[in-house]
């Protein structure tokens, strides 16, 4: 089976789409640019939302629902983050067909049931929300308001990726509002590392946590705070971003709130947000080319259970044990699936869950059942080996929490081998193309600089570290004074 | 607080509005017909979304997610269907908006990014659903397909009321494929079932279990079994619909699969959902004129502790106290919030939670400490007592299982003594305008007659209610033969 997944040196993009599509995870659809969640694919989705919801929860937000549709006059009262979204946003202009004259059977757009004013499909919910919130707040009692919402969002983009870049993606949007900047501040950094705790300690990628530049912001931020994180392929992946917006949407919609002295100031807000992108990070961060390897975590099947046996005495003695293994990791909470279906054989099961990256794949022959021992395979190492079934439950806990730390401890040698210090333009150039990954190096801080950058190479500045050391050295393309480095590096 | 929200006697859609809002559940917005659901109000619907969840999971169905557009090729393939959904959905016909060259700061409509082919916002999604299925079904070995999505869906209504019928809701949608009627029957009666297990079982609301006519059927389907609950005003309302689709989607998308005589057939079909409309019905049968009356099994908040104090030695004892209390009612995962905010006084708090429907409110003074007792008051019935503290996690347990058996007896009673049996014209009349409720009626099973009855009285034919009993007799109208009674209702 495993043949008919391209490998990654062949062709690295062509690898990624036969992971999702081969892998069960998405597919295309009619739909330009959108795409079908597949069921193994939204399990994979759920278990990651159910514990991010948790992790939110336990932060003290609560989840509301805001419309899909934000009013042309609403979008654009914020003129930075409406100038961001206004090239990509798909409108509503009509909410009525009819039948056409010319054609019956067919449907044509009723000129006459046009919108006064156009509706926006939202991109992301800061005006629609703000616009709400203008109605919760008056006073400093009613701050802070820590709402999540999860939703479906579209961005009309014009080169999409199954996950990574879709027109439709589902995501989760959080909208604070604060009283005081420090704060609002603090919402915003507190929810970064909510995102790197989830990232590193679920999805099993590391990520480094940074600033973006004045350029690299999201579009009505005063300030953007991202995870980064790193694919095999040596390209960066923006893998959640959390904003600080200052007061720019309250000014916009006139969000003011009496504080304990009883002055009027306007309300300080953060938002930020992690998607489905999500999957597509941790697929091409960890899978190899015999199909997808999944975090534990968050797989939707942790344990697989082949048996192999001849007639149906033997299967019956096979299952009776089965049954018991099942039992007792339910009660682990393990989630478990026996395939026992007869119209596959063993080893097209075994090559089939290795492509859908099952962490942990159990066979069990009448052999076995003689010696008191079940054949454990690990997904991430291909390591198989006979173990006693008198503390299977035992040895697969702790060989999932094993895998889990061996995937995360690859991806971070990965990650680690790939931050290159450069000094000089030359190595910029090279290693960029050569070995791939993150460049650490000095900037003169300038916009001029970065573009000009991005212009020669297609790198970008994807984030100033958090904590960021000081140091100071020579721009690495105009040789400028700089205060420290940053990291570039070429990103999806 | 209660003198806030229009009495029932007063006016009964006031009063439903003032609930959804002043209770918190949800509040209007920006845009035409769609609604803001509030975190209270979200967190209700999270709850009933996650039994039902794992309800459908029981019955073997797993989620997936498709997209939000329908291109208007697919949307008019089923022509019933696009018939039924063409009046009202909101249509996409351009992916980008512009600067108005004629006022900067302002937003167009981009003329030359019109899309090719107009986009509709899904108002159900079997059209790209069935369009999506044909891609994975080709044997009988793919079948069946047991899928449900949890989304949201836009009909452009005209008149819209909060939760009950607004522009844009959230639902969940199954879409299931099977390779004979039989078993499409078998889903579409099975998922019935569920829906009024969760209807009667969770939100304490008895339902009737029927099948629509055919005039009143889902556009698209050759069958819609439905469940009737009956609102306090003796208004009638659909809580949940799920169709037998015959093979309409699979003739219109071209879905076919080999049998296992290598045959090939259409695919049988069925579609089943409910939605945030839900809230609506459980608001209008269970509440009151002081508030909401929330069932216990998914209120945000079962139960609500307000301390009584004087000075802060006093309150220091009862937060130890109530710390204890908490404790144990969490460990029963009982939902418990505990108001000692200092800003508003007990009586204040008491009339709060009696509006937004928490089911139990405990209160405990000085006095009770000493007393090793506590007072309780059930919000359903207004009782209140002094109950021990020694075991009083088991007293608030039983409580609110009574709670709910009330609740459900309170509107069965109310339901039964609201379906009346009539036999004249004059009766069914009068009935409808002063009794209100079902009319168990004979009808002569057509259309006209029935298009006639609503035309006089706005009375529709709810349902023919499952296992109806079979009785010859005249019709309430026409007087032509009939075989059996079927239930009329105004209804929302």
């Amino acid at each position: 089976m495993s043949k008919e997944i391209t490998s990654r040196a062949q062709d690295y993009s062509q690898w990624y789409n036969d992971l999702v599509i081969k892998g069960e995870l998405a597919d295309y659809s009619a739909v330009r640019g959108c795409m079908v969640i597949k069921p193994y694919g939204f399990a994979l989705w759920e278990n990651m939302r159910d514990v991010l919801d948790k992790m939110f929860k336990d932060t003290g937000h609560v989840n509301a629902y805001f419309p899909l549709f934000v009013p042309k006059s609403l979008f654009e009262a914020e003129e930075k983050n409406a100038e961001g979204f206004a090239k990509e946003c798909a409108v509503v202009t009509h909410y009525r067909l009819k039948t056409d004259p010319d054609n019956k059977g067919k449907l044509i757009v009723d000129p006459e049931a046009k919108l006064e004013e156009e509706l926006v499909v939202r991109p992301t919910s800061e005006a629609i929300i703000w616009n709400t919130y203008k109605t919760w707040i008056q006073s400093y009692r009613d701050l802070p308001i820590l709402v999540n919402q999860w939703a479906n969002v579209v961005r009309w983009e014009m080169r999409t990726r199954l996950f990574l870049r879709t027109a439709e993606f589902l995501w989760q949007e959080g909208h604070t509002a604060h009283a005081t900047k420090e704060e609002a501040l603090e919402e915003s950094e507190k929810m970064l590392h909510v995102y790197a705790d989830f990232v590193e300690n679920y999805m099993a990628l590391p990520v480094i946590k940074g600033v973006k530049t004045a350029s690299e912001r999201f579009a009505g931020a005063e300030d953007t705070y991202c995870i980064e994180a790193l694919m095999q392929d040596g390209k960066a992946l923006q893998a959640g971003t959390s904003h600080f917006l200052g007061q720019n949407f309250a000014k916009a919609f006139e969000v003011k709130f009496s504080d304990k002295e009883n002055k009027l100031d306007y309300v300080w807000a953060t938002s930020w947000g992690v998607s489905t992108r999500l999957i597509g990070a941790l697929i091409m961060a960890h899978s190899d080319d015999e199909g997808l390897i999944l975090p534990p975590k968050i797989a939707p099947l942790q344990v697989v259970i082949v048996p192999i046996y001849k007639g149906i005495e033997q299967k019956a003695s096979i299952d009776k044990k089965v049954n018991d293994i099942i039992t007792a990791l339910k009660a682990k909470n393990i989630r478990v699936k026996y395939d026992d279906t007869e119209n596959s054989r063993p080893g097209w099961k075994f090559a089939e869950y290795e492509k859908k990256g099952v962490p942990v794949r159990l066979a069990i022959g009448a052999r076995d059942l003689e010696n008191n021992v079940i054949e454990v395979a690990r997904r991430d190492t291909k390591e198989k080996g006979s173990y006693s079934l008198d503390n299977i439950t035992e040895t697969i806990e702790n060989l999932l929490t094993e895998i889990h730390q061996n995937m995360f401890k690859k991806a971070m040698t990965f990650r680690d081998e790939h931050i290159t210090k450069v000094d000089t333009w030359d190595e910029f150039v090279k290693t960029l193309d050569e070995k791939t990954g993150f460049i650490s190096a000095h900037w003169d801080g300038t916009a001029e600089t970065e573009d000009k950058i991005k212009e020669l190479t297609k790198a970008t500045i994807r984030c100033i570290p958090l904590n960021n050391i000081q140091e100071s050295g020579n721009c690495v393309l105009t040789g400028n004074p700089s205060t420290q480095r940053v990291l570039f590096a070429r990103a999806y």
